[in-house]
């Protein structure tokens, strides 16, 4: 595995590995990278002949009272994980590469960047969309992948992609979760244990929502029961619904439908997605 | 010359031109092309092997109240332009195709793309940025080429293409102007005879703006000057302003310096611009 942090350097080592059209599989994370990030990683290394990596904690996702400063790092276990796991290339930038002092070009998510998470976090969106266009400028991937974990992220990402007609194939991988049911992320790196324990909540709520929903409750009351579940275990909901998974408006009753929750334990705000397909 | 009008055919027409490592230059329009289009498109046929043009018309950066309905449109005119001059690739996209019902990231200037023109034109940049993008990802050219006489446009682009890490160099062509000083514009045509005898003092604002430059007057002196010179011939002016011709910020008095005008002739809006570099 190489290991580059300029954006020179990444196409000068890319360009001669292509040779032949060989395909590249990018899985860009911010870093901390978990069993979530290496199923990705993985799955990116079945698909493609180079794989490359970036880890790059993007400030303009993250909103002035947000986590950006003690988002976790952790750049050698992130190495030693990302080797091991198959990356040919590891592209590390500082924040200066990525934003020079002049930037100002921006990508906008449009409206499903305002809703739910994107109401919660104004801005998010549209930092996610201008880093991860910038990533796939710079890499110019065949194919990228992406967590289910993050099912907004996901729609938008693949949205943009569409819009902007960026040629590169959108993968989504299926969340990974601990043994009791909560999603890995990288920020469950905060919780303390009493509330480690009470984080299982997430789950419960969307899995109860599912049978509810399969049961042929109305879209209202599975709604309400997932709120109240979050709130019974001291959790403080942000939101508990049941969208489009592509668009994010209001779920009809039928097709595919995503149940989504976002909320906060102590200081720390988790989110976790259930997609239900029949 | 093959013209197309999908994005899928285009990119089947351009895969097999490219084999070999074959370069393509790209002329963005919106049609009604004049000599400028055709100097920009004899550019691109000495640039690079393959040459792509397009035609859209990008309601994305009209305003409500702007010329996008009446906009000058004449597709027999242009595809034989084009051809004469060198043209492979005509790309003659609709709307929809470019734009489908539920289309929604859009590309942001950010901070340049508000002054001058983007001041008398809200969201006019913003508009040309997402469409330049998309046909950015589209056609993906080695090499694009815009005219000098859309100024701002020129100093928006590049700053797109560095901040969102395009693999794509941008060429700028010198304006193309009448014998008379007049830049060519597809909006000449809206003129009367009449307007356009007057809106030769656009050019003349400018050129006796860089003699007052030259003989050491001071910027605020100039920037009168040229609005009083507009005015005196009947035309409104938006602004008369010496500039960065990156940034578009007030200018310094030294080095490469950009005075822009901007006028409208009874319902017509021109600009120009001329630029100073000692």
């Amino acid at each position: 595995m190489k290991v580059v942090s300029s954006i020179a350097e990444l196409r000068s080592e890319l360009a001669p590995r292509r040779d032949g059209g060989h395909a590249v599989a990018f899985v860009p994370t911010m870093g901390a990278l978990h069993e979530g990030h290496l199923s990705l990683i993985r799955a990116a290394r079945t698909a493609a002949h180079i794989v490359v990596v970036s880890i790059f904690v993007n400030p303009l996702q993250f909103g002035a009272n947000e986590d950006f400063d003690s988002y976790p790092r952790d750049e050698q276990g992130d190495r030693r994980a990302a080797e091991e796991t198959g990356t040919d290339l590891l592209f590390v930038p500082q924040v200066e590469e990525i934003y020079p002092p002049a930037a100002a070009t921006t990508v906008s998510a449009g409206s499903l960047g305002t809703v739910l998470e994107g109401e919660d976090r104004p801005g998010h969106f549209d930092g996610v969309c201008t880093v991860v266009a910038k990533l796939f400028n710079i890499v110019a991937p065949d194919v990228a992948f992406f967590g289910q974990k993050d099912a907004q992220q996901v729609a938008v990402i693949r949205k943009m992609v569409a819009d902007l007609n960026f040629q590169v194939g959108v993968e989504v991988c299926p969340t990974v979760r601990e043994a009791d049911g909560l999603a890995l992320s990288s920020r469950n790196r905060y919780l303390s244990s009493e509330e480690r324990s009470r984080a299982t909540a997430l789950y419960e709520a969307l899995r109860s929502g599912r049978d509810l929903l399969l049961d042929d409750a109305d879209l209202d009351t599975v709604e309400k029961k997932m709120w109240e579940q979050l709130a019974e275990r001291g959790l403080q909901p942000s939101y508990a619904r049941i969208v489009d998974p592509d668009t994010f408006a209001p779920s009809r009753k039928d097709g595919r439908r995503l149940l989504v929750v976002a909320a906060r334990l102590g200081s720390t705000r988790l989110i976790d997605n259930l997609l239900i397909e029949e």
